[in-house]
Formats: C-alpha cells, sequence, structure tokens
C-alpha cells in the first residue's frame, strides 16, 4: 500500500471550491476522476483545506492511499496531461504511511491579494479584490499587529453550521508586499496610481472565513472605518458583527503548508 | 447630434468576441445595451476592431452618434457603473463629426503574450499561450525581421468567407519584450525558469487571424519547426499552409489604434 502526498496548485474562478460535491466542479472531484483513471481504480484523496469557490491555491496539499501498478514519479506528468488546465499537480511523492494531509497539517499560510486604484482592471476581477478608496497601509499593519498572536477567533468566523470545539487559533504572523502595476503583469499593465497589496497570514489553522474576515478587517482599518486600536476589543467581545467585512474569495490564495516545526520556524521568519 | 469616442479595454476570457450574436455575450451587445440605458434611447457602436472570443483589449475604440441629455464627460463613470466587470471604459470623449472608430483608424498595435516554460501556470491558462519548448529568442527575432515591411500576406490569413479585396498590408514593426517570473504576478508568481515574452506587431491593418498566424510563425521559428530564412518564401507562396500554426486566442490582446499621421510615428519609434 503506497501513501501518496500531492502538491497541487489551481486557479479557483471556474470551480465550486475543493470538496466533492454532486453536479458540481470541483478540485477534488476533477482530481479524483483523473487518479482513479491512472491507478485504475476509485481513488478518494483528503485535502489539507477545503477552499471555498473561487478560492486559489499556489500550494494545496492531499494524499490518497492505494495498491496501484503507476510508480509514484509519473503519476505528475500522467495526470497533467489528463487534468484540465486550471488545476496542476506540482509535485507527487511517497510520504510515510502515517501521513495525512488534514490531521498531519501544523500551519498554514495564505496569501490575500487587493488592487488599490481607482478603476479596477478588467484583468483582476477574478483574481484580486478591488479597493477604489486609498488605503493606508500604516493603520492596516497597526490592526494587523493586534490580530498576531492566540486569541479566540469567534469574532472572526462565519457559521458553517459545523461549529469547532474551539475557537481559539494563533497567528503566528501577518506581512504585507506592496507592488507598483508593472509591465510583466497580465493584462495590460496597471495605472501608474494602481497598486498591488499583498497580505500573508500564517497561523496554526483557521476558522471557517477568518482569513477573509482578517483581510475584510484590516481593509477597513485602511479605509478608516475602523480604528486599528478597536481590534483588540472586537476580539474580546467574539461576536462577527464586530469584525469588518468578509472580503471576497477572488483574492484569496492557500499559499503554503507546513507538516514539521522545523520548515514552520523557518518559513514563518519570512513572514515577519 | 454628438459622436462620441470610447476606449475601451476587456477580458476577453468569457465573450463571444467582440461583435454583436444573438444569444451570445458579447463585448458589443453588452456596451449596447448599458449605452442605450444611459441615453435613453437605442444605441448602436462601431467598433475599431472584431475581436475574436477569448482575445483581450487593452484599448479598443468604438464610437456612437445620438441627441441625449447625458453629458459626455459623465459617460464613463455611469456606464462603468452598469457594464460587468470585465469591460472598462476608460476614456469617453467627444469627437469630430466625421470620426468612425473603424474607417478613421490608420494603424493598429497587437500584442501577443506567451507563457514559455516547462509547465504553464494554471492562472495564465486565458492569459497567454503557453509553449514548454524553450523557445530561441535569436531566431524569433530574425523571422520577425523577415515579416516587418509591406508584403501580401496571404499565407497569413484564416480564411472567414469574406475575402478581402487587397491582401496587401504593412507591418511597421515588431518589438519583443522579455519578462522573467515575478512576484507581483497574478496567481502565485511564476518559476525561477519561466519567462513571458511578449511579441508586439504594429501594422495599417491586420487579415483575419493575421496576428495569431504570425505570432504562430514566430513561436515556430522559435522551436525551430520554421527557419527565419524561409519567411520570405513562405510571404511569396501565398499559401496559408506553408506559414505556422494559429496560436491561440488567449495570448492576443488589441493595444493600441492610431486615428492621427503623428501619433502613429511617435508610437512607432517605440516599435522598431
Amino acid at each position: 500500500m503506497k501513501n501518496v502526498k500531492l502538491t497541487i496548485q489551481y486557479d479557483g474562478t471556474c470551480f465550486s471550491g475543493w470538496q466533492k460535491q454532486k453536479n458540481q466542479r470541483t478540485v477534488q472531484g476533477e482530481l479524483e476522476r483523473v487518479l482513479s483513471v491512472l491507478c485504475s481504480q476509485k481513488i478518494e484523496i483528503s485535502g489539507t483545506s477545503r477552499t471555498d469557490a473561487g478560492v486559489h491555491a499556489c500550494a494545496q496539499v492531499a494524499n490518497f492511499k492505494g495498491i496501484f501498478s503507476i510508480p509514484v514519479e509519473n503519476i505528475k506528468k500522467a495526470a497533467n496531461g489528463l487534468l484540465p488546465r486550471d488545476i496542476a499537480i506540482l509535485k507527487a511523492e511517497e510520504a510515510a504511511d502515517d501521513f495525512h494531509a488534514r490531521f498531519s497539517a501544523i500551519g498554514k499560510k495564505y496569501c490575500y491579494k487587493i488592487e488599490n486604484s481607482i478603476d479596477g482592471s478588467v484583468f483582476l476581477k477574478n483574481y484580486c479584490c478591488h479597493v477604489s478608496k486609498e488605503l493606508n497601509i500604516h493603520a492596516m499593519r497597526e490592526a494587523a499587529a493586534n490580530i498576531v498572536g492566540t486569541h479566540d477567533f469567534k469574532a472572526f468566523m462565519s457559521s458553517s453550521g459545523n461549529e469547532p470545539a474551539s475557537t481559539v487559533r494563533t497567528v503566528y504572523g501577518i506581512k504585507f508586499n506592496e507592488y507598483n502595476g508593472n509591465k510583466a503583469e497580465i493584462g495590460c499593465g496597471l495605472g501608474s496610481s494602481a497598486k498591488i497589496i499583498e497580505i500573508e497570514v500564517a497561523g496554526n489553522g483557521f476558522l471557517y472565513n477568518m482569513v477573509r474576515i482578517i483581510a475584510g478587517t484590516l481593509i477597513d482599518a485602511g479605509t478608516g472605518k475602523i480604528k486599528p486600536s478597536d481590534i483588540p476589543e472586537i476580539i474580546q467581545s467574539k461576536e462577527r458583527k464586530n469584525a469588518g467585512h468578509t472580503a471576497p474569495a477572488s483574492g484569496l490564495y492557500l499559499k503554503e503548508i507546513y507538516f514539521e516545526e522545523e520548515e514552520l520556524r523557518r518559513k514563518l521568519n519570512d513572514c515577519r
């Protein structure tokens, strides 16, 4: 019995999210269809993160077990030949017997992309959240500093029907990157006043919609709707209505997943 | 009677091209629907270029005439509020009575984008043509130099049912830009070996599919399938089958349209 670990990239625009659903085009569904053909048996995969419709992944992780003849080193190329162009397997490797994409993960990093410009580019509709009002990045950084740490993040959770056992999570760090419109940008380049702001959020785990509510809250801090100094009170209130809006799915990217303490420590240095 | 000139940007991915068609989502159709609401009358627009399904525009031009009360300077904002996110009016201005987007144009520039990398990024599927074989850009430049000039480009035309009166066109210049994967790129950034190659082609006019066949021919020169020195013979043969393949629509961007000799001369200096 082999245990195969997959690292997967996808453009979430045309998927009804990760999780398999009847009569819906999902990432899990497409992967299982193709892997079942390659392995000549019904394959079921577990993914680390059940990303929502429209959310992208730079490096989602999944695993599956089975007894099959295709060598693991051939899976990537064979699967990519059969997969639709908006999913790609970046790596397929044999993992230890007890590796489980969901239960072995000890941390994740998401990236939220914002296009801050008067008129939003038509080409970024599915890849960034457009904010036309000029964002005060200093206020955003100040608000972010108040989010980092171990807190009960109930105020930053949408109700999903399944209440988690605990709503305490640790946000290890929040990092900002700013880019000006440049010519290599896909589409037609951005106007000279346009800016892409990336917010990288790393944590040991996230509640339902937590990253999108953090992003929405930081945007609200950037437009002046929320004061950075209000964040501790918002967290303490544990009331969803006190946090900012849920930023749209299209700006969210699942960026990295950590399975080893050492890797987590090393990568997090980039995030602080 | 006002004559309004519009400059329009669109992501062609989800459109069945520019030209209005029954029961199809088209750029012209969406614009006429919105402008008819704003002007309280049936508006018909003429566009300079009838781009195909999947082809993008950085700056398409169109015009329409009518007697209406909305001030021309208000059209951009009002229309963008009603248009879907994948079309935007960049500029709306009053033009001379005899201005016609199609008949007044004296030249155009297209840009063709290629992603040259072993594995194509899932995020560039609709925005670049992916070529996995390493392209020899020197051979591409050499081939391009043999395309520039005034020629009978019959070998670089797809049959569209409507044969043009003449198949002679002038290609003013072909310019190459190369970019390496960078972090501002939408999506997850490109691998370190990935490259975006842009081919800018300016001319006084283009036959049906001519830019895509030029791009396909230059790609074939880059992979060694066509020798740069074969180009003059290909042109002289006037046989479509001798030129390269028609590169996919998704890599093509209508970039600039010229209406004034002086503007054309000035802009073309960038393209040589």
